[in-house]
């Protein structure tokens, strides 16, 4: 199990050296931070980090998400319970013993949201997992570095039984935006998508093939689709439309 | 479950306040403190109770592990791996297996040591069982807090039903077939499937959907896709070819 961890605009400097120190406890060597709100180096992050300051040394500091997730098959957002559900979202046991069964699953990233506000809704459609971390308590509320420990410690388990599973390897973050993106537009193309309805209607797309865990060839056939629907939106004189949709 | 948690000696009033968060998340109620070496209600220690402040504040103050451990039936002191074991030392996991089971196991004390020494010898004879937390790393060595989160949970853990992730219900046989013949037609009328290859092409988009475990509603977005490209399709004045499928 090799993940890649990634902080989303992370603010405080001793969460982000916990977090460093957790990650190596648990063997894991890769730290991503989008669009730090602090300095990682901080003399606190290192206070906290402790015998994993190397870690936090290396951590990459990238501009985007989609930066951090490149080349990724497996993207796991860690989200509180509730709220709405964009695609099934599991609880942490059962999520990583899922992820830990897809080829690909052992180099995951998992994605956690800023300290107050976690992820936006459009961070989240980028993730291809949901899990939570239940908690006993009306104070669900976990700390980022701590919930960072228990979501790395659950997939750290899965080291500890046997592999499973023939399910195919998914394909990776680029190939399956380049799919959304391309669907998007044929889809709205033909009328199918249009104003504010599109983003939800897109969302249930999103979830759909991320349950499926689309592969690299499938998003090749889904591209083919849309390209010709657009040669036929194209003989039909049809426009991507803005507003009006046809009915 | 309802454990006692029993900090000897903590130095940083930081880790006292993230042991107070993560126990109140984990649903737990009771923190001692034997002889803490810090202020156990120092702002740093409020700052990182964060909504938990309340179980800083009735922590108990306590002279001596003996008193932390009275009326307690099942002590667990966490240790480091390795050592001079004097009695059994379980893996976490396991050892929180096995104290669920002993009577008065749902009411242990879990014990852990100084940030930089851990337990005398004293204190671990005081324990009736001994547990590590299994790292994947030479750097095996966890913050206190983290070790009070990770032990906690896993006794949490105990208490969890089976789980009960939101996987969606999958469509019925017939709303999948009505599916299938809808996307058929479409695709086959602008030309994406044709003659042979179209049993193969569409054999993987079942795959893909059947991966997914299509949902009823999931089905009737489909439907409305394919309808939109069959009205575009019309539009640009093509014809389903011949050995088009039943609607």
């Amino acid at each position: 199990m090799d993940p890649r961890i990634v902080l989303v605009e992370p603010r405080s400097p001793g969460n982000v050296g916990a977090a460093a120190r957790a990650l190596k406890n648990l063997g894991f060597g890769n730290l991503l931070l989008v669009e730090p709100c602090c300095d990682p180096l901080a003399g606190e992050a290192r206070r906290l980090a402790a015998g994993a300051v190397d870690r936090l040394e290396s951590a990459r500091v990238v501009p985007t998400l989609d930066a951090a997730l490149e080349g990724c098959r497996v993207a796991v957002g860690a989200t509180a319970r509730g709220g709405r559900q964009r695609k099934p979202h599991l609880r942490i046991d059962e999520g990583a013993r899922e992820i830990a069964g897809i080829p690909g699953g052992d180099r995951p990233a998992l994605v956690f949201g800023r300290e107050d506000r976690g992820l936006t809704d459009g961070e989240l459609d980028r993730c291809t997992h949901l899990v939570y971390l239940p908690s006993g308590s009306e104070y669900a509320s976990f700390n980022l570095a701590q919930a960072v420990l228990l979501v790395s410690w659950e997939l750290a388990r899965q080291g500890w039984g046997p592999p499973r599973g023939d399910v195919p390897l998914p394909a990776a973050h680029e190939s399956r935006e380049a799919m959304f993106a391309h669907l998007e537009q044929a889809l709205r193309t033909i009328g199918f998508l249009h104003d504010a309805p599109s983003a939800s209607m897109m969302r249930r797309l999103r979830r759909m093939f991320g349950r499926a865990g689309v592969t690299e060839e499938e998003t090749q056939v889904f591209r083919g689709i849309a390209r010709q629907i657009l040669w036929a939106a194209g003989k039909a004189g049809l426009e991507p439309c803005e507003d009006e949709p046809p009915t």
